[in-house]
């Protein structure tokens, strides 16, 4: 499970953290949420992030696996309902859509546009660190979103906006 | 979306609320989640249960309708692992049998006989509350459930016990 957290101010945004929270030592399906929880709140009570993206799942899953997916996320949910922030979804499609132009690019593709967007160095070793922060930044570009709705509602579905607007709007930092 | 709860002095049970957290007037899956968490976060500060027991959900359902009740189970679980209460979860088959004495029967029979064991004059109308009510009773029926493992854990499977254990010490009780 990755996250990433980046700042916003006016138009620039730069990386603050990238990160995943490791699960695959946790055997147990309950120690896992735990942990998730646990590290949710304290990536929130560490960055006070104003909002939170997740991205929505791919519906391609066995009914199992998508129980324990719901667990998961609801448990990351819960965290961010405990401290009032507003959680935005989009769909896998829209969130690669929105960093690289195409709906269908690679998790490579992504974290390649990404690094070059937030100019950061080394490339995590975990591509689902870079997950978290596309869904972070595909957020970022949704700038037509109506804001303040997330906290009442709980999860909003995404507005438009994105990549295109983006590289409209920024022609110097698009090479 | 039921619940229960039992006060548990030695071998002597009593049922101390029932309910359901209504969720029909909300819309948005996010109203719901959000919901879900503040009433289950309520219910907990109000009672402050030693212990939570949740009902294993069906596999018969669709992946989306699964992931909705991932999701709805994750925030009732953050709000259970907030406070730091041990969660135990049983599988449908077994709160029936654990109440009623077989794995196959009705919420209507479940119903009946958690009635009869809490000695409650009114059935509620949503038979979904007494769903919440029977795996609370399920659990009280663990006796030989090892303790204080789930608070570590998260969620610990059902240990055997139950109905049958309860009718071989409890004859009086049992008509």
């Amino acid at each position: 499970m990755g996250y990433g957290v980046v700042g916003l101010k006016g138009k620039e945004f730069n990386l603050v953290s990238i990160g995943i929270i490791k699960l695959d030592k946790l055997e147990d399906h309950a120690l896992k949420l735990k942990h998730i929880f646990e590290r949710v709140t304290g990536l929130i009570d560490s960055y006070t992030p104003d909002e939170l993206a997740i991205e929505a799942p791919f519906y391609g899953k066995n009914v199992q696996s998508m129980l324990k997916l719901g667990r998961a996320q609801g448990v990351a949910i819960a965290a961010a309902l405990m401290r009032e922030i507003p959680i935005f979804e989009y769909q896998p499609r829209k969130i690669k859509l929105s960093i690289t132009g195409s709906g269908n690019s690679t998790k490579e593709q992504v974290a390649e546009m990404l690094q070059r967007l937030l100019n950061f160095q080394d490339m995590p070793t975990h591509l689902d660190a870079t997950d978290g922060l596309a869904a972070a930044m595909c957020h970022i570009f949704q700038q037509n979103n109506p804001r303040g709705f997330g906290a009442k509602s709980g999860i909003k579905k995404a507005g438009s906006g994105g990549w295109e607007k983006f590289v409209s709007e920024n022609k110097d930092r698009v090479k």
